[in-house]
């Protein structure tokens, strides 16, 4: 099914506003530090939050506020993670409480979220004179998305934003989302943190339902480099403001809305990926014909999370032994012998691994294939019908350089 | 227990001689290729094998031949990893039958290993010229070590070379060693090589018990890149020339042999960690205090393979964070709220987290504990009375360099 893609990011769809300022989180004054998100009637929401065991402070408090039926408002900042501080608990309430305070709402229709390093104490004092400001730019313009998705930027070199439109019962539902990556990206949340918005009508239950459903295939099929930060969330909001009739089962109408949401994050995660940081390629890997399921995913995982493979696909090598390699170390049941490995991108496809043997290639196909910015690599197990694909990116100087030195 | 150091390497222990020379399978003429390793009379040997599904022909072919009560030399080669390429299991089989021609022994008492880019044909037409001349150099001299040191190397830096002596029911006995790296080094036989030769009298099952212990406490203890290869593999050898009484349990004598064994491994595996590719920096990280041995190599081993954590250390920036981070993502069951991580090095300790909270510390102080090469984190649960130690190193530009374009 082909959507139709359309402006505004987190604010496409009726009755939510953004807005995004500097308000002195960080040093550099050109770079917006918080985001905020309003709803102007109450949204059923759902969330998923990092497994990672060290959780940052507001992570823990959204992962009660949640539980609430609605909430109307998001308040984000970046610059600091709140996690692993003297005082971060009180911080996230803090947090919290003034969002709510400036927009004349309770603290528990409030998620708070916070990005960047871990244990620096997160000062409130800016946010506090920020907010009336923050308050007063809250438009359902396209501006308003687009300084929000800035505003939580942290390594990111591309804001991410996206938002489309379906029929469903008869009427216009809109969904739009605005996310951050781009280091510590790993399935089961990264440092990701992403925000969606719908006015699609659904019972908070099966709001819940479709984004872990979407969640396990899309944001849990990406990574960058493997580790899971503390602060990573996924948000979504419902105001049923598109006058659809509600969805509040498994029907025909859940069924076309999940699909819809799966596009959706999908192009999210592949671009999540693809601004790993320092990365210049996104590679995709399908595993296709596989036993089942699970082996499929666990081999596709292994392959974008090989440090090895990620240097060859940075050099523009077609060293298809890492990724068999890879493969071998993954944990799946399988047998090499029966493995075939295409490189493929819009310059080309080509085979360089036929049943588990080497062949010879041409090198210099291979080599124009890996110097565009999108590459697959595709396994063919000829074992059965199931395929997965995973999205990561490649590892380069630059991700070195990001990360030697993010503190200072 | 302090060890007399010896020199030899390899051929310390009495009745063990070895050689490399360049033989063709590279190109460049001042990189040795090929190494052999034997003994004058039928050694016991023990042999442990990458966990890799996708295993190199002669890691299959050793792992039928360690079964043997004695083999008598290793025939190895750098350049080609002899694995998933067309013709590959009948190379390794040639290579067995080449090297016990040459030495006039049986096939079965040779062990091969093979370490290079994987997918290519092995030719052995080089192998085969160079043989004679590989059996003429056979020494029990420190260069014939030296010699096959050098030719299992592939992106090592530095030959790992070692040997100690102890005193042994009345007897000295030596154990000696080479290995190589240095990419693909993950627990569980990443792309090392290491042969161990030993004049101990000790029998099969024991050597086969004191090999899997020491190794499960020193190489399976570091990693690299996280990457496991296809080829790699430890083999120990003891010819019992030394005299001392043979080890046929689990005795006092035992428990001697195995402290030096675990002595010379943990030497061996911190050199290949402070060698890995383009490393800067050996990384030792010790848990203590955990509440179980599991616990402390679990945390202990997700911190040395955090891409950002050794990204953080590349950069002498004591980002503790990216390390309860690490511990977070392990899957260990702990209280963040008890943890202390400290950063040792010659140049001092300084305390950066207590009771799971950041604390302002010298960055000055820290930047300088972290300059030098070798730099401990040391991390206290405050749980429990169980230690560990795993080694690793820092993530580089270098380590991009090597592997952005190994196979060219």
């Amino acid at each position: 099914m082909m959507y139709k893609e359309t402006e505004g990011g987190v604010t496409a769809a009726k009755g939510f506003r953004a807005s995004g300022i500097h308000c002195g989180i960080r040093h550099n004054k050109e770079k917006k530090d918080i985001a905020l998100i309003y709803c102007e009637k109450p949204a059923v929401c759902a969330g998923l939050f990092t497994l990672n065991k060290v959780k940052a402070a507001p992570v823990k408090l959204d992962m009660e506020t949640v539980k609430n039926e609605t909430v109307r408002a998001i308040f984000a900042n970046s610059g600091i993670a709140n996690a692993c501080a003297p005082g971060c608990d009180e911080a996230a309430a803090g947090m919290q409480k003034m969002a709510a305070d400036a927009l004349g709402i309770r603290p528990e229709e409030v998620l708070v979220s916070s990005t960047g390093v871990i244990g620096i104490p997160l000062d409130l004092v800016p946010m506090q004179k920020g907010l009336p400001q923050l308050v007063k730019e809250l438009t359902d313009a396209p501006s308003g998305s687009d300084d929000a998705a800035h505003a939580i930027m942290t390594t990111d070199t591309r804001k991410k934003e996206y938002a489309i439109q379906f029929e469903l019962g008869g009427k216009t539902v809109t969904i739009g989302a605005i996310s951050k990556g781009s280091g510590m990206i790993h399935p089961h949340m990264g440092t990701m943190l992403c925000y969606i918005t719908t006015d699609c009508a659904i019972r908070k239950a099966m709001l819940k339902k479709a984004l872990k459903e979407v969640c396990d295939v899309t944001f849990n099929r990406i990574s960058v480099d493997g580790d899971t930060s503390t602060n990573d969330s996924l948000i979504m909001l419902a105001d049923g403001l598109a006058g659809n009739p509600a969805i509040d089962t498994e029907n025909e109408d859940f069924e076309i809305f999940v699909k819809a949401l799966k596009h959706l994050c999908t192009v999210m995660a592949k671009r999540m990926a693809a601004d790993g940081e320092g990365a210049r390629h996104l590679i995709a890997c399908t595993v296709s014909h596989a036993a089942d399921e699970a082996e499929a995913e666990l081999l596709s995982k292994s392959v974008i999370s090989s440090t090895l493979t990620k240097a060859a696909i940075f050099g523009c090598d077609a060293n298809w032994g890492r990724v068999l390699c890879a493969m071998g170390y993954s944990g799946a049941d399988f047998a090499p012998s029966t493995v075939d490995i295409r490189f493929a991108s819009r310059a080309g496809e080509i085979l360089v691994c036929e049943k588990g043997n080497g062949l010879s290639f041409d090198e210099d196909l291979a080599a124009k294939i890996l110097h565009e910015d999108e590459v697959q690599i595709l396994i063919d197990m000829h074992e059965g019908n199931s395929s997965v694909t995973c999205w990561g990116c490649d590892i380069t100087y630059d991700y070195i350089r990001i990360n030697g030195d993010y503190r200072t």
